[in-house]
């Protein structure tokens, strides 16, 4: 156990934040304000909270958010913040995701950062736009592919990165859940209603949902991209109109091949993401439950037991640690960390730095993948199931 | 704990056995015969133990098999035991697989039970005839998908068949290995050898060897059988015959749902037979390295963590059981239980019973479904991963 | 998955906190300050962060504490604070156990409430003492035994309350880790080294840093409080001053038993605190490593496996849970629970509310409980193992 | 995988074995039977199966006993037996614990090799007859200590012989079972009827029964002997006449101390034996339920997971396994070792060998040392809980 090493907050100079979304009744706008506190880089001073001007309203004040500061849209939001000295450096923004890309285009024109919920937007066209804005701009745009944020994830991905595992041959990745199993979307569930509205939720349910963050993970730990997919999309709810399970053939440039499943009716499951990958010399497993643990295993060698700050930890996964090994961290640290390391390149863009130089968290290129993802394996479904490239 | 509840051995009346294969060095064939001692049903009689004629002597000796009744080939073991007033009834055949139709032909046509390992045949044809030929001659025969064995295997089925599950919806069953991560065949592994010989193992390699039973394993449970499916194989290591890798999507019969991953190459895998089967009211979950408990979940229930012989166990699977919860059963024991309930049809058979009423035992059937599951995969794999249909 | 449910923050009318402790390089001190910011109700306003005054000003103001309000000692700080208007409300005491008594004692002097680590003091007779003062002061007093503040742990409480377990037989409780193995407080550890020195400590080495959390989470699940316990206290590594392992029996009042065991020398666990409670009717099983599930088992029924929020989630758990279950909360969560809970204590205090009306969080009287322990198993291990009262 | 690895069966010379005890409706019985069989070593040709003649007679013909070595009584048997040139070589001893003596020596004066059950007698001086007994004749005495016929528990034994956890601190060792929660003796159990009553199990109930298992074992792997005790007897259910939990400190020679917990009503755990040693450089453990599998720890380094014939698999272990790593082995052919490695010794004794030279299976001493074990627990317990010397 090493009891000392601990991540050092530096409160000094916090960073002005705004929020579009996470009004009372939300579950991730709660996150991704704990997330900006844990590291303390962060203070929320503005938002448009909710569509309901009066839940908008009571958001705000339990919040601490001056009444002035909670505007009524996020366009009202990014115009008047950005003519106040004081106004907000960078905005989350947290709402259903057909908002996704008209709100981050209003704060990239306003010259304000962007932290963006997954998937970016709802079509590949959309994405490419916020690209290209944000390169013009050189404004820093997360993209909350969270799981990115674990210790042993960074750790994965360096193990990988040098050759710990040989060539990848294989990757399994996998996100089970069982919420939709019966039709929760008819039975009062927010959460459900929206996720499985195409015209809030773009032309993917599952597959935008969580299968885009076991694609995004399984490249973020492998460093591969996906050449092309073979993708069949099922609804077995009656009625639902966007698909509850995806089954995925992946080719990844350079011949590995991968498989991907996500469910929403998968009995048993509450967020089984799990990573296994394989290489000519070593494999690897994670589970997101359990976060705090990765299997390894040398081939010919006995399997180990890696974990968050234990014997052997790689760097990459201490440097965005909290606590000693042995002492869980869970989904809200790992969080924070895409917080934190947003709020490295923010507050290297205060002084003209280029906050680019070495982005770590999920950029909107990676959110551009996700959405060339969902389109693909969309097509891929619909033609019947037969292997489609993504566009490049 | 149950603890007084125990399978009562019945030596009185063991059945003569014979064995084809299995000889000194081979793995198979030990297990067949522990199998066949666990239960004390048989008494092993005569072998046709090796194709070298010295070693099949030596095993022989070894095993107390009379020198006389030491064969130089199935086929003159075959003639020789059936004219014997005390020949055997019944034999194991072992060898590899392209020998297992010509011996199975050889000794039904002599009138004498069979119990065979899978893959049944090298080709569906094989497969037929062997089926057409039990038919004509009502005698016994058992395939040895030993998986099937397990007690709480029984119980899933019979979990699945009660509906405790709803209607099945997905399927998802895997069987990562690593022993073929390297080119084990050119280093002397006897076993890898001909497990990559097209000759001896057929069109399939991985696929044969162990996607079989994965694919065994979901049929049994789910009682669903396969309408089509898509299949990639692969051959990740470079110079190798056959496939050491298998991604198959399957459609059942009905309109669930499946994934098939089975792999040689899946470094920090033994044995890593899994199977989850998910419904519109429950989920199961199995895994072969510890085969002694089974999740279960009822949709918006705590999980169950069944065992077996333990509290709630079914009856399927407390019967074909031996001892108290809590000490665990394995492998052998399973396989044990094919060849007493072939044990008990064979008895049945004396007496002019139709062994057949109620056949709980893999059949040649089976094993023939296991011969067209393997034909379409390898087509559908070289057609380009198109659906395929299994031929009816 | 219940993904609507989440905890409101609440920032509006933020505590001011104040720091004794927890300067650079300190653990426990960035440990309580994210537990403060983690659910928003507290602001950092003071601190006394180092004995070492260089140290204390760059800590102050790498968390942007005003330079005026960076303190050279405890004493100093609660004089000042509490002459100044908008002075801190509370005070986290974070320091080597020796100075918790005297600093506590010096902000219940001042009307300060107190946040302080464990264990409370050196002695049993300073814990009365500040028992007494808190009592006299009517002062908020939390002693941050933060495994208490698991969801599952206090679902497990609320459990065995209800009599889910039936009358309590058995408790077994542990706290393996294996850091002090070796002799690490010669090769520079500073956690190491006050945690190992009696003068910083107290007379107990393992048994305060770690015994006393176990004992404390015990009695704090089944509610049942220790009437005497035989303890051996054994010291592996020579050299040291304090015990490195401790093995206890317990006589809980009412007649249940239990064993105890605490090491920082079992090698192979790094914070593997487990406990498990058998009643006459069920039983339970927790450990901290993996906190979001929970073994339950009603006697004759299959074994449960409990989730945090997940189904059937008691209201105890969830009311201090903050996001979706299978999602996972860690230790951090955990401790800014009990935070939270003084801070509900605190803001109700106020406006004059008797803010221990219903004290969720640990108490100065669990810490006092916790320093007899201590005291009674030291005295047991002295007198050669044997049966010692806790002193009432 | 090493699939060529597989266990010689000799099935030349089988030794001709009668059994006491275990006819219809007994547990251990059919264990042994079972046991005896895998490895193929034995031929079961004689018995006095039940004191009831009738059940004698039925389960003697159901296991293909001939009529005329049915015995009546274990006493006639030995005479019996002993005076056939085809006579029994030597006995199984599965009664309820107060026969074990009086057979035991029947068979030893009658020069019959002697397989017994555990614990060896009711008391010590029983146990130091039949040590005494056993030097003068030289027969070959196994006790069925079973569980340290696991591979991985051999493995275990060697690593901690070899030095690789170094000189070794603490052991815990723990037994939990939940099958006598309630008053199970008054239900119909024949099992709990005799384990709770004094006059057939001796002065321990618990303890006796599988409290003796895991001293046994810990000592086994460990090689240290126990040379004080301090232990709690309770009974837990109203009216029971033997303990049903037992709490027992140790002290080894050499200076290393153990905990050990063995329970009956432990609701929740089927047969939980689980053993952990933890020495100056490593950590060990292991569970029975889930035997093929083994925690490792070199301190500072990262958790293996040893499997039974695996990577880096022992020599120790591998000698007494039978099928490949990643295909489960059980409590039966954990038992079958002890069985074969008693008739390696029992077939050297028939041209003279000596087969004691290198005894592997638990033996009559170790039985003793058992009865040692449980005189001194019970003594300690009735002394109120103190330090007892185990007699030597």
């Amino acid at each position: 156990m090493t009891i000392e090493s601990s991540r050092n907050e530096t409160a000094a100079g916090r960073i002005r934040l705004g929020m579009v979304g996470g009004g009372e009744g939300a579950f991730i706008g709660a996150v991704h304000r704990i997330a900006a506190r844990i590291d303390d880089r962060y203070t929320l001073v503005a938002g448009a909270l909710s569509s309901d001007a009066e839940r908008a309203r009571r958001s705000a004040e339990g919040l601490g958010i001056a009444p002035e500061r909670s505007y009524r849209s996020f366009a009202e939001m990014a115009t008047a913040e950005a003519s106040r000295p004081d106004g907000i450096e960078v905005v989350s923004i947290v709402t259903p995701n057909h908002l996704h890309a008209p709100a981050a285009k209003a704060f990239l024109d306003a010259g304000i950062h962007v932290i963006c919920d997954k998937p970016l937007s709802l079509t590949v066209q959309e994405a490419e736009e916020l690209v290209a804005l944000r390169e013009k701009t050189g404004l820093v745009f997360a993209v909350t592919h969270n799981y990115t944020g674990y210790p042993l994830i960074r750790q994965a991905r360096a193990m990988v990165a040098a050759g710990e595992l040989g060539r990848i041959r294989l990757v399994q990745v996998e996100y089970p859940q069982d919420w939709l199993t019966e039709r929760a979307e008819e039975a009062g569930s927010k959460q459900a209603e929206w996720r499985t509205d195409p015209a809030r939720s773009g032309a993917g349910g599952c597959i935008g949902d969580i299968g885009t963050h076991a694609h995004n993970l399984a490249g973020f730990v492998t460093g591969l991209r996906t050449e092309e997919l073979l993708a069949q999309l099922t609804t077995f709810v009656d009625g639902r109109r966007l698909d509850d399970d995806v089954q995925i053939l992946l080719h990844y440039e350079g011949g590995a091949r991968g498989m991907l499943w996500a469910s929403q009716v998968a009995v048993g499951h509450e967020n089984g993401l799990k990573l296994r990958v394989y290489g000519e010399k070593g494999g690897l497993e994670w589970v997101q439950a359990d976060p705090n643990q990765m299997w390894f295993t040398r081939f010919g060698e006995p399997k180990q037991l890696l974990t968050r700050n234990g014997a052997g930890a790689w760097a990459e996964g201490t440097r965005v640690a909290r606590i000693p090994n042995g002492h869980p961290e869970g989904y809200l640290e790992a969080f924070a960390t895409i917080y934190s390391e947003a709020a490295e390149a923010i507050v290297a863009a205060r002084s003209g730095g280029a906050p680019d130089g070495a982005v770590t968290y999920p950029s909107v290129e990676d959110g551009l993948e996700g959405m060339r993802f969902i389109e693909a394996a969309v097509a891929s479904s619909k033609a019947g199931n037969v292997w489609t490239r993504l566009r490049r």
